[in-house]
């Protein structure tokens, strides 16, 4: 399965890797364990979009430089957004690795997360395609503004799957298609095409945003790297909770836990157990499971190739992760 | 004196300053407030950078149209980076009004921050430019390195004025000469002249922040739309404090203030007395003098044109301001 996804790309992924885990921010290296500590946060995850913006460059005239600058500037736009997440939500561990806010303290990682906003920025510039760029900028607006909504909805009861939806897909699923639409156009793809593989990216965001709120439910500490029912702790209504408070509306522990009734990790507890024991867990699989589907069927009229095979083999993968 | 510095490019400015006054984020306007607010904070300062923008670009090739976008975007990036600092800093007040965070709270703050950027990146991309566009990042990666540096330097009693010199680059003047250099850019003004530029905006930059930094010392709060000697109770040496610690190395106001010592409304109240009563003062409007004399001789070279004398006539009134 693996070799199925990464085969065609893998040397140019990691030459990506290689680059960012060795990236070198000017002016910042002489401040304590920045270097190392960059590294591992920038080459440290699974390297999903910069996976996508290589192999969607696939389909038409392949150009691995600018890929390759387009690979590091969707990443660093990512890892950016993460670090601000984390320092925003005090969070102690991501992917396992203590994060920045726990180290440098929240108000170092807001610039730093600002300093990898303006490196994103460079290397989405070096493209030298204004319309890569305006697609940059209009990634960075969608996620700032899914931010916002979630931020702004937190702790509330009262919530729509369509309000959910436009919340995963600005901080989440806005990404996934800004970057696979960024390698169809930088291989001068026709726009049918560049449509297309923009379509794959965002259904392909959404099924991978649903996982990730699932596997908050009912993946370990460990395998998470990070603590379970995060969500839920943060009064962030994802897929499964949304279930909950829609499915028992008069009483839940959802309901309680943003309500500030009984205790915090009896109401935890409960919601896990509810989302395991019911068929709330499935439906939420079979969501995530037809946003792949729909993911695939949006690359059926692509030209025939080992990145086409990968990119339904990745949305195959998606739904099927625990981590 | 407002009329030779305003005068050509009046009613260019007036339309940025309306465009800001109305901007409407996409997808946040249902949030409380948030569009007065926005307008408030956006269209609400002095407009410095956007009146920078529009005079550079006046010399060669003028192009309203992307001198408009560039100057929105070089505004949003200055507004963005005043958002995250007054997160950081818990700042309530600034230009007289409150805070983003300060009404939102300092998360919504963040990611409204981060949706300035976006939004100034989409400015930016809309000049068509690429080089503009690495200007606009490069500018953003000097401006969070000057306050990473900033952030690390805190409350410390052992600088230079290199450091201090390095730092104001970083987090102001850079953005000054970064918004200078595109007005050419943008005119497509011989390479000479895009240089001349960018060091005029460099030496007003720098006079500039010095100037803050003074007048952090001997302004009112009114004066301000701040609390006086907001930089010593952060912790950041500006030069008058640099001095103090220089000149007085054995027992001095900001030293006992960074360490902790004695009353901290007692040793601000000292340090400003200082500043006020010895040669410090003058000491640091001479080097604020100096800068913006630097700054005319760059402009010599130009053509003759009304900008011309607005940028002398700025660089001016920049060393006799007193807000």
């Amino acid at each position: 399965m693996e070799d199925v996804i990464y085969g065609p790309v893998r040397s140019d992924l990691d030459r990506v890797k290689e680059k960012l885990c060795t990236f070198t921010p000017v002016g910042i290296t002489h401040f304590p364990d920045s270097h190392e500590m960059l590294g591992q946060i920038l080459g440290g995850g699974k390297l999903l979009r910069p996976l996508l913006v290589l192999h969607s460059g696939r389909f038409y005239n392949y150009r691995p430089e600018k890929l390759l600058v387009a690979a590091m500037s969707v990443e660093m736009l990512h890892v950016a957004t993460l670090v601000h997440d984390d320092a925003i939500d005090k969070a102690s561990t991501r992917r396992g690795k203590p994060t920045i806010n726990s180290i440098w303290g929240p108000d170092k990682a807001i610039v730093l997360g600002d300093y990898l906003f303006a490196s994103a920025a460079e290397f989405a510039a070096e493209t030298e395609s204004i319309r890569a760029v305006k697609l940059f900028a209009g990634a960075l607006a969608s996620i700032s503004t899914g931010e916002l909504r979630q931020s702004f909805s937190a702790h509330k009861v009262n919530q729509t799957y369509d309000q959910y939806l436009s919340r995963i897909i600005g901080k989440t699923a806005s990404l996934f298609a800004m970057t696979t639409k960024m390698g169809a156009v930088l291989s001068d793809a026709p726009e049918e095409s560049v449509q297309v593989l923009r379509n794959y990216g965002l259904n392909l965001g959404i099924a991978f945003q649903i996982m990730d709120d699932v596997l908050d439910f009912i993946g370990t500490e460990e395998e998470l790297g990070k603590p379970v029912a995060s969500d839920l702790l943060q009064g962030t209504v994802t897929l499964p909770s949304l279930k909950i408070l829609q499915q028992y509306p008069d009483d839940n522990p959802v309901k309680r836990l943003f309500e500030g009734n009984g205790d915090e990790a009896d109401n935890i507890a409960e919601a896990i157990e509810l989302v395991k024991d019911t068929s709330i867990l499935d439906e939420c699989l079979q969501t995530a499971f037809d946003y792949s589907q729909e993911a695939c069927k949006n690359l059926d009229s692509l030209p025939e190739s080992t990145s086409k095979e990968s990119l339904y083999a990745l949305a195959d993968f998606m739904v099927k992760r625990r981590y």
